[in-house]
C-alpha cells in the first residue's frame, strides 16, 4: 500500500516534471551562476538548460559542456607543437585538422544534452556507440502519454525509386486516414498500457496491475522517451555528418539540425570547418578524380566513356552539379 | 510499377525466409564443410547455424566464431610468458585470468550470432556498446507480423517492494484480460501498419502507401526484429554477467541463458571459470570484509553493530546465505 | 635556413615551456575567472591548472572538468526516477550505484589532465582505450633531456617468488652501479640523439641532421613525454582500480594516487564509495562464499578441506586477513 | 635458486621461440587441418601462421580470421534486405557500402595477427583503440637483443619544409656515423640491461639483479616487441587508410603494406573497393567542389581567384594532378 502511494507520488512528480517542475528546474539552474577557471563560452551559456523544441513534443537542451575552439587548438599544439597563437591562426589550424582528419584534438571537447525523442528515433540514435547515455527506464517509471505524429508536410508516400526513401506527400483522404490511424492506435495502446498497469481512471483496487517492465511492451514506437546523452566533439560531428545528411530520416535530421546550431554557438570555428570540409564535402574515388582531371583539361566524357556504372555516374555528376553535361 | 513488383517479391522472400528459405539456408550452410588450419571446436560446429528457440518466436543461432580456450591461453602466454602447455595448466591459467580480471586474453575470441528478439529486448541489449550489430531495417523492409506474448507463468504483477521487479503471477480474469489486450493491440497495430503501407489484403491501387520509415512507428514494442550481433568473448561474458543475473528482466535472461549454453560448448574452461568467479561470485566491500573476518573469529554481529544500512545488511546476509543469523 | 631558425625558436620555446613559460601560462590561466551556469566544484577549481608533482620530473595537472557528484545523481534519476533530493540521499544513491555496478551515470562526468610521464609508464597507461589522448609528437618536436631515475628506496631487486614483482631494495655497490648505468645511458643516448639531429653544442652547418622521427628511436624508455588525457569518471575509476592497486608497478601507482586525490576533491561522495566498494573490496568466488558461510557457522576449514588450490587459498585468507587461522 | 633456474629455462625457451621453437610451432600449426562449417578462405589459409617479414627483424603473421567478403554481404542484406545473390552483385554491393561509408557490415569480419615490431612503431599503432592487444610484458619476460636499424635507403634527413617529414637520404660520413651511433647505443643499453638484471655472461651470484620492470627502462625505442593484435575489418581498413598513407612514417607503412596484401588474399572484393574509394580517393571541400565544377565548365582559375589559401590550393591541384595548370 505504502509503495503504491509512493508510486502515485512518483507518477505525479513525473507528469509535472515535463511542465511546471521542469520549467522551475530550468529557471533555478539558470539563476545560480558560479565562478570558474575553465574555458567558458558565453554564446553557449546563453542557451544552457533552455529547451530547444524539435518535432511535435521533443526537445534538445544543453546540460553541460567542456572546452571550446581553443581547447581543440591547445590539444593539437601539444601533439604538433605549432607555434603562434593568434585567432586567425587558430582558425587555420582547426581547418587544417578538419581537412586532414586529425580527429583526436576534437575529442578534447564534450557536451551533455537532455533529449526528448520518439523511441523509433532513439533506436537509430543509439547506434552511435561512442557516447554515454542514461535513458528513462520504463521498468521503473511510467511513461507519459506523448507520441509523435508527422505534420501534414511530412506525411510522405514510399519512394518508388529508393527503397529507404520518401516520395511525394500524401494528400486528401489517404493522408487524413493515416493520421487518424496513427493517433488512434497510439491513444488506444496507451490507454491499455494504463489499464494493464492498473493506473489512471480505470484503476481498480481489486486488481494487482501488470509489472511495468511488461506493460510497456504494448506501447507503439512513436512514444516519446528521454535521455541524457554525452559525446565528445569528434563523435558528435561524426553523428552530425550522418544524421544531418539528406539520406537520414527526416525526424532524426530535425534533431541533428538543432544540435548543429548548438555547435555553431559553442565552437564556431569548428562548426565552419565542419560545414566546409565534412558536411558539404564530397569524396571522389580514384577513378572519379581521374575523370575530373580529364574534364578540366577539356575532354568530353559520358557515362559510357567514364567507366562508371549508371548509378555511380549519376552520383558523380550530381555531386559536381553537372547533371546537364 | 516495376519497383512495386520488386517490393512484392522482396516481401515474399522475406516471409519465406523465416520458414522454408531459412530452413533451406541452414541445411545448405551445414552441408559444405571446408578444411581449415584455424582453431576449431567440434562441440560448437555441431551447433553452427542451428536455431536455438528462445521465448515464443525468438531464436539465437551461431553464424561464425573465432578462437577457443587455447586461444585465450595462447594470448595470455604472449603477455605473461608462462611456460608449460598441459591441459590441466590451461585450466589453471584461465581460472587465474578470470579471478584477477585479466580480461584482454578473452578478447582474442569472438562469436557472431543471428538473433530474433522483441524490440523492447533489443533496446536493452544494444546498450552493450562493445559489439557489432546489423539489424533488419524497417526503413527498407516490411517487418513480419510476429510479436511477443508472455506465457501464463511470466505474466507477473508489479512487485510491491521493488520498483523494477516482478511480483506474483497474475491469475484468473486479470491475466486473461491482459493477454487479450496485448494480442489485440499487436494485431490491430500490425493490420494498420499494413494498411498504411498499402500492402496485404486491403491493398488498393488508388492509394500511394505511406513510407515504410513512417508506417513502422505504429508497431508495438513487442514486435520481433532480427540482427547479426558479434562480440568478443570478454564483452560477451560482461553481457552475460549482467543479463544472466537475477536482476535482469526475464525476457533478456532467456536469451542470456541460451548464450551461456553456447559458451559452455565453445569454451568450456572459460565457461566454468566464469560461473565460479563471476556469475556466482560476490563482491564484498571493505567494510563487509571486515565484518566477515570478525564473524569468522566468532564475534556475533547484528545490523545495528555492523555499521551497514538496512538494505546493505540485507544484501550482505543474503549474499552469504546467512539470513537466519 | 628559415625553417631551421623556426626550429630553433620552437626548441627555445619548448625548453622554456617547462619552466618560465609554463609557470606564466598557469598564472595566466588562473587569473581569468569567468561566470558559468555549469556545475562547478570549488575544491577542484582551487587545483585547476596547478602542477601536482609525481616521480622525479613528472606531474599531473587538471585542465578542465565536467560535472560533479550531483551530475551522477541527476543522470541516475533520469534512468531510475528516484525521488528525493537531499544530500544524504545523494550519498546513498551514489553508494547504491557503485555497489551494484550501475556504471553509466558515472560516465556523465569527465576530466581532462595534462600529464608528464616516462614513456614506459605511458605504454602501460595507453592500454586504457576508453579515453582521449593528445601526446607530444617526437616526429614534430624535439624532446627534452629529462628521464626518470628511481629513487634509492625504489631500486628493487627482482622478486624471487613473483615473476612480475619487486623484491627487496638493492643496496650498496649494486645499487650505486645500477643508478650510474641508468643515468649514463640516458645521458649518452640523449647526447647522441641531439648529435644525430645536428642540434645543440655539436651542431655543424655541414651536416643535414637525421629526421626527427628517426633520431628519437635512440632514446631510452625512461625519457619523459607529455600528453593531454581526457576520460569520463567511470573509466577513470576503472583505470584507478587497476593502477592504484598493489599489483600495479610502483611508478604508475604514483600517478594513480595523485589522481585519486583529485577525484576526492572533485567528487567526494563518489570517491568515498569507490574506496569502500571497489578499491578496498574483495570479490569472492562461488566456492569461497560457501567457505565463508561455513566458517562463520563455526566450521574449521584448512586449505586441504577447502577445495581451493594452494595459491587461491593463500589469496583467500590474505583477502580476509585470516592468514593466522 | 629454484626460481632463478626457472627464469633461466624461460629465458632459454624465449630465445629459442624466435627461431627453432617458432619454426616448429608454425609447422605444427600448419599440419593439423580440421573440418569446419564456417566461411573459409583458401587464399588466406595458405598464408595462415606463416611469417611475413617486415623491416630488419619484424614480421606479421595471421593467427586466425573470421568471415570473408560474403559475410560482409550477408550482414548488409540483413540490414538492407537486398535481394539477389550472384557474385557480380556481391561486388556491386560491397562497392556501394564502401562508397557510402556503410561501415557496420565490415565489422562482421575479424582477423588476428601476431606482429613483431619496434617499440616506437608499437606506440603509433596502439593509438588505434578499436582493437584487442596482448603484448609481451617486459615486467614478466626478458626481451631479446633485437633492435631496428634503418636501411641505408631509409636514413633520411629532416625535411626542411615539413616539420614531420623526411628529406633527402643522408650519405657518406654522416650516414655512417648515424648508423654506428644507433647500433652502438642499442648494444650498450641492452648489455647494461642484462647486467642490471644480473643475467648473461656477467652474471654474478653475489648480486641480486634489478627487477625486470625497472631494468627495461634502459632499453631504446628501437627495441623489438611482439603482440597479438585483433581487429575487425572496418577498423583494420581505417588503420590502413591512415598507416598505408604517404604521410605515415615509413616504418609503420611497411607493416600496413604487408597487411594490405593479407586483406587482398582474405577479402579481395573489399580490398578492391577500399583501394578505389578510400586509399586512392580524395575528399574535396564544398569550396573545392565549386571550383572543380567551374573549371570543368571552362573557367580559368588561379590560387588568387580560387579563394583557397596557398597551402590548400597546393593540396587541391596536387590531388587532381593539375600542378601544371
Amino acid at each position: 500500500m505504502a509503495s503504491q502511494n509512493a508510486d502515485h507520488a512518483d507518477r505525479l512528480e513525473s507528469s509535472l516534471s515535463l511542465s511546471e517542475v521542469r520549467r522551475r528546474d530550468i529557471a533555478e539552474a539558470r539563476q545560480n551562476p558560479a565562478q570558474t577557471l575553465r574555458p567558458t563560452v558565453p554564446a553557449l551559456e546563453a542557451l544552457l538548460h533552455e529547451l530547444i523544441p524539435v518535432l511535435d513534443h521533443g526537445f534538445v537542451r544543453v546540460i553541460d559542456y567542456m572546452g571550446d575552439d581553443s581547447a581543440v587548438v591547445q590539444a593539437a599544439r601539444v601533439s604538433y607543437g605549432r607555434g603562434t597563437k593568434k585567432v586567425s591562426e587558430d582558425r587555420g589550424l582547426i581547418r587544417y585538422l578538419m581537412r586532414h582528419r586529425h580527429t583526436t584534438p576534437f575529442e578534447m571537447c564534450a557536451i551533455k544534452l537532455h533529449v526528448k525523442l520518439p523511441i523509433f528515433i532513439a533506436r537509430q540514435w543509439i547506434r552511435h556507440r561512442m557516447a554515454s547515455v542514461n535513458e528513462i527506464s520504463a521498468r521503473y517509471s511510467i511513461l507519459d502519454n506523448e507520441f509523435y505524429l508527422p505534420s501534414a508536410g511530412q506525411l510522405a508516400a514510399q519512394s518508388t525509386d529508393n527503397r529507404q526513401g520518401r516520395g511525394t506527400v500524401l494528400e486528401g483522404e489517404e493522408a487524413a486516414r493515416v493520421l487518424e490511424i496513427l493517433r488512434e492506435d497510439a491513444l488506444r495502446t496507451y490507454r491499455d498500457y494504463e489499464f494493464m498497469l492498473n493506473e489512471g481512471e480505470t484503476r481498480d483496487p481489486a486488481r494487482q496491475g501488470l509489472a511495468r517492465e511488461l506493460a510497456r511492451i504494448n506501447l507503439t514506437l512513436n512514444t516519446y522517451t528521454q535521455w541524457y546523452w554525452k559525446a565528445d566533439l569528434h563523435n558528435l560531428l561524426h553523428f552530425l555528418s550522418l544524421r544531418a545528411d539528406s539520406h537520414a530520416q527526416y525526424e532524426i535530421r530535425a534533431y541533428a539540425e538543432a544540435i548543429l546550431k548548438i555547435v555553431a554557438a559553442w565552437t564556431p570555428l569548428t562548426h565552419e570547418a565542419f560545414i566546409d570540409y565534412r558536411l558539404g564535402a564530397v569524396t571522389l574515388s580514384k577513378t572519379a578524380i581521374g575523370l575530373v582531371a580529364r574534364m578540366i583539361r577539356g575532354e568530353k566524357i559520358t557515362q559510357t566513356s567514364s567507366g562508371l556504372g549508371e548509378r555511380e555516374w549519376r552520383e558523380f555528376t550530381a555531386a559536381l552539379g553537372l547533371e546537364d553535361l
